[in-house]
């Protein structure tokens, strides 16, 4: 269902998958099912989103940034694709700006959240199911089920599959108080308490 | 007046309030009178905006968010409904996200002023006339009329009504070097000086 | 090229701008030429925009900002134009409201970088080629060729008119590992390696 103030130019879309009102999906934008992209979204040409993924209002999905299935971007987080950024059309960079060397890439994997105005700085990876807060600044690669705070953003912890922050039981198994989950301590699962 | 490129669905919008272009106000959302709501800002379901405020560009104000009279909410400021968000559709999150009761809900008080791409986490209320520097981070509840800056934010003195920081005159009275408003020690308004 | 949905009524644009879907440019607002003025960008009447300035999505120019030839403002960068903001019918500041008087002006010189999501408070100068770390808080001027990050943004370092961080050859030469420009401790260009 896309919304009739949308604006969608793929055809690359999953089924299922919502698009609200002022978003701009352009034309070569890959999308998978079940997914939800909310107001004023843009989904960048080159840009690759999973299935049910939540892409929260004023998010803007760049070439060059991959996301995996279910994942959630909170409203007005900042994905970026250059490291050395400057207009384009400045002498300077001409020659910069004249192929796609320029472009960094960042993978977020599957089950990852991205808190409301965080920033993530390009050419790095989100580990699965990691939890960036709100409004931190991503500068390096997140270890799975890492939960980061603050900015720079440095790892506090490692949450649950369902976002709640792990407990230490002993030197090698976390669990999850609020649904019983358990890890060892490569935050592999090994069932329920 | 409502911007002929707004989209504009709730019916419970009070009078002389203008919504500017591409702006959003949901069916069900509660706006007041006298308000300004800029571009490309999204009122969801279940908002709450009181009287004289003013939402500036790029603002969203969800469900569970409940803004006073005469509130000032800068560019690209960020309201958080969420303290564990997942994508909805992800398989460890099926049972939480079957009720409301992940919602936790924020309280801006009268007067209020949070500053450009500040980020306020759900569940806390800033107390009346209090001012949230740009780009804060908030995380806790604030104190009528406390300055708070930074990332988290921390209380940093106090401002008068008209916003201009408060000096203390001695150990129980404030006022403000602007308006010659002065305040006692609770920051009840005690006249002019 | 003005997208068809975007929305356009300055008449005072530069030849071979482009300006992308639901960006709002207001009447009164000046922009050069060969700009790219991003999705969901707002450009209020009164601000003035240079040549080959590349304004990213979701940015807002307000009245009081002034941006130079070459600048890049990244996607959720933000200014802001006023040091005391509340809204404007709150009964305690309708005295200040009452003319321009609380206008705060900005000043972007030629080739500056505002990497994402960064906050500019208003009042101050971004000197030619200074470079703004994304989601940087810059709070008082900057020099030119400065690299600025954290919050409040500190100086940490300088960067070549190409943007890569240059390296001092000795006390006096600066040189730019990247594309061989030098410069001398004034950030003066002498030259090329």
């Amino acid at each position: 269902m896309y919304h009739s103030h949308a604006l969608v130019e793929s055809e690359d879309i999953g089924e299922s998958t919502r698009i609200w009102a002022f978003a701009h999906v352009m034309r070569g934008a890959k999308i998978g099912k079940n997914c939800n992209i909310g107001d004023h979204a843009f989904v960048e040409c080159g840009a690759v989103i999973g299935d049910d993924v939540t892409i929260k209002n004023g998010v803007c999905v760049w070439e060059g940034v991959t996301i995996g299935n279910g994942v959630f971007v909170g409203p007005n987080a900042v994905f970026t694709n250059d490291m050395y950024p400057r207009s384009p059309r400045l002498d300077a960079v001409q020659n910069r700006y004249s192929n796609r060397d320029w472009l960094r890439r960042t993978h977020v994997h599957e089950g990852v959240t991205i808190g409301a105005n965080a920033t993530i700085i390009c050419g790095i990876t989100l580990g699965s199911y990691c939890f960036i807060g709100a409004s931190a600044v991503v500068t390096q690669d997140v270890s799975s089920h890492a939960r980061m705070i603050g900015c720079p953003a440095r790892e506090r912890g490692f949450v649950c599959r369902c976002a709640h922050t792990l407990t230490a039981d002993n030197a090698d198994v976390w669990s999850c108080p609020e649904c019983r989950r358990r890890y060892d301590n490569t935050m592999k699962e090994i069932g329920f308490a």
